[in-house]
């Protein structure tokens, strides 16, 4: 199996993606393609290159990647797993802490250590990458230059950890979804150790929003069924316009949740069920 | 009256913040103070250096302001208005589209034109800045910079215009708010030709999360009360435990709304009353 990931080697999406690996008892590494980013990633499921993408989708400091919330929504990709990766920020440079000049890391990170940069390095040239492992192959060109990455880049760049741990909390998790094109079979997924057993749906309720969110949560308040989470995204029509994006507990295989779908799809304007699957907690 | 805003000249902010003070009937310009990023203009309101700050907080593309909706939580700040401008973003440049080299922008203005940069400048490098215009004046520098930003940018730091409007829909509106310290008096705002009056609120659910969404939106629903914006945020406590940011048609002066946020206080573990405010919307 061919297992698509934002790179270059040692991005968490790397270590995302080799945990659900094993997890799914797939443990040859060669069969992981690195991408330069999200979008390549995804466009590699739909183009066939890949049979399964290994993508961020949430971070519990900053919240959603607005990115892959926007590629779900246009793609037609089908979840299949999640895994829940516990994130540590480290400074990492050739030279060292006076030399920098240049911090370099993809947005999402920097919003994550966003008081320590602030705190530490207020004049410094901030510059975004495509991933936090780009970031490191990158530092490791010149002293003057930093970048926010995993301990594992690290090692896999040559640099020295000046600072382990900046993220703005300790507790810093990012939850990667597993995802495989639409009308493509790959089987049944191992469910063993599985933590979690969730499904995900984008609602488009249109112009009357008040009363038909209340309405359409009521759907599943009414059949006890539990949600994880739910967000909002503008819908890019106007401003006040938003799609959410809802987890629930349960599978669109329990006749409950068919029916709440089967409901709330009279009320809506627009319902894609995402997909069911289950979810993994890594260790750090 | 001194307003601070986001700089330097020439920002989104900059034109929010013009465009709120003519409304108001304040028309000296000098009255403006720019500072550096937002957390800097929401410190000089906290520390009386200014009355007023004009801040972004949500734009129709890329969505939330992070920054903003943690600040607001943090912060003992009240608002007191709402001001949405068009947003038109541009490429700017001394040099010729074939010299550009590095393109630097504010990370959501990178955002927004995702697709520009993807399409035309896939190998070009990015670097964040903490302002549109800033970018626009660092630009200034190099023919091997181009800076996305406003055309009024253009005008103040002597660029030209490569392409304009570029970000990836044509629609595109950024809403402003004007916020004071809690404590202060700044007496009545202006309410001629204001197109919305709203409440912003935010709460914090706790634990027990669909049941007590689905709850707190009844007690809107029930009293007829509109809903214009509902946003979840990460807590930063655990990955699935979120604040709601929610606007609502009304003022706390209405004892319908009072009566429905006295309700709702008892069912969640925090309520934050952001202000009551009146809205205008600039033309381009």
């Amino acid at each position: 199996m061919i297992v698509g990931v934002l790179g270059p080697a040692g991005s968490y999406s790397d270590k995302a993606a080799k945990g659900w690996m094993e997890k799914q008892g797939i443990s040859d590494s060669s069969s992981l393609l690195y991408y330069d980013d999200i979008s390549d990633t995804f466009s590699a499921v739909i183009e066939g290159k890949t049979e399964i993408g290994i993508i961020p989708i949430e971070n519990s400091i900053e919240g959603s990647v607005g990115i892959t919330l926007d590629l779900l929504l246009d793609s037609d990709v089908t979840i299949i797993g999640e895994v829940v990766v516990p994130i540590e920020h480290c400074l990492l440079s050739k030279g060292k802490m006076d030399d920098i000049r240049v911090i370099l890391s993809h947005p999402q990170a920097l919003a994550q250590c966003r008081q320590f940069i602030r705190t530490h390095f207020r004049n410094v040239e901030i510059r975004t990458t495509g991933s936090t492992s780009h970031a490191a192959k990158l530092a490791n060109e010149f002293e003057e230059m930093a970048a926010i990455a995993s301990k594992e880049s690290a090692e896999a760049y040559g640099l020295n950890i000046l600072m382990p741990n900046i993220q703005d909390r300790k507790q810093n998790h990012t939850r990667f979804i597993a995802i495989r094109r639409t009308d493509s079979e790959t089987g049944e997924t191992n469910t063993e150790d599985a933590c979690t057993h969730k499904t995900s749906i984008i609602a488009y309720i249109g112009n009357d929003k008040a009363g038909s969110l209340y309405e359409l949560l009521g759907e599943f308040a009414k059949r006890d069924i539990n949600l994880t989470r739910i967000e909002s995204r503008p819908s890019k029509r106007s401003l006040g316009d938003y799609l959410f994006y809802i987890d629930l507990e349960g599978s669109t295989s329990d006749a409950i949740i068919k029916d709440a779908l089967y409901h709330i799809e009279s009320r809506v304007s627009m319902l894609k069920v995402l997909g069911s699957y289950n979810g993994y907690q890594l260790d750090s």
